[in-house]
């Protein structure tokens, strides 16, 4: 198993794997972060021990969380299969300059993309990094049809 | 790393789970086209550029589009772990006629699913498809379990 | 391949990310549950048959419902990533005990977190849960860049 790690495309995949899954982990701190400073909360025991009053004003949704959570699902439909498609295309045995330019592409562009989203950053920002994002998937995609089947 | 591509049941696997993957980002750009047709975005910087009487008509749901995104959503919660679950399952060297029945199942079930809910065909068409996919996905744990545990 | 599941780290890593993938696939049947429980439906189709008034008041969101799914969605946002993030971690060939200790963690934080969610326990009970999860998560990436990168 260990001979998996000593194969330099999967180290390479790896390692933007781990990025693109760390950053995907984060939009829920982040999404929490935003509950408490613009009091908008899901939950009713997230907001026991407050007057009943506030309670259920701090039961809302608020377009800033709201916006964090899309940014989230978009991840979990984007990136989600990044990482499952390319560990496929890993495995086809792709050459390491190939691998390396989908990989950073790709990691790149949804970094960007996530900075666009939150930050509402002018179209096609958004656009063009979910884009791109979706075009190294299909990419990868490809490849792996294209040992396998074609 | 090679070897795996070698193995019969994996070649199978990855052939499925790369189709059953691009069928799920290929939900991204059919919510797009129902945005764009049915006139319903979720994002300011979406309709920028237009008049502000306009802006705010934009910025809605519709029906079609939710559909669309409950459908997606559902190949999230059941075609995701699919393709988790037959790698585990795959990795515990099964028959390859019985692997190819799950797998081709599961496609089959899925891309039906999709139809079934985005053209709102009557139940239960989709309530089948759900459950077929269900099936497949719990007999390959079943089948992983009963390998390693029992 | 074969060799792979001779392999102690990775049989405990594929035994927990089966149970923990499981548990994700369940929730779709207790969303169901609580929708007939609860008469709250999404679709026209799914309540097609019955006279025209109740099908409207059948097409409303419930609370209860909302809960399951909310909970549904943190099992996507955490738990997915974990899987993934475990495959990587465990092929970086980690101390057994270690990774038990990894696996065993977020397994029981991640069974517990859906009692407390689904159950409405009093905070910080979901909340610790899903700290302990994300540290799990952190740690494994963090192990798996140390071993790659640094």
């Amino acid at each position: 198993m260990a001979a998996m790690m000593e194969d330099e495309v999967f180290k390479v995949f790896t390692t933007h794997a781990t990025i693109v899954l760390v950053k995907i982990l984060l939009m829920g701190p982040l999404t929490a972060v935003f509950r408490f400073s613009r009091g908008a909360f899901a939950n009713e025991e997230d907001v026991a021990g407050k007057p009943a009053e506030e309670r259920k004003k701090l039961l809302r949704t608020h377009p800033d969380v709201e916006r964090v959570r899309r940014c989230h699902q978009n991840d979990l439909e984007t990136a989600v299969p990044f990482v499952l498609l390319g560990l496929l295309y890993t495995l086809t045995g792709p050459q390491l300059p190939s691998a390396q330019l989908h990989f950073r592409l790709f990691t790149a562009a949804r970094l960007f993309h996530s900075v666009a989203y939150v930050l509402a950053l002018p179209q096609p920002c958004r656009a063009l990094a979910w884009l791109l994002g979706m075009g190294v998937n299909f990419s990868m995609a490809y490849r792996v049809l294209q040992v396998l089947v074609l």
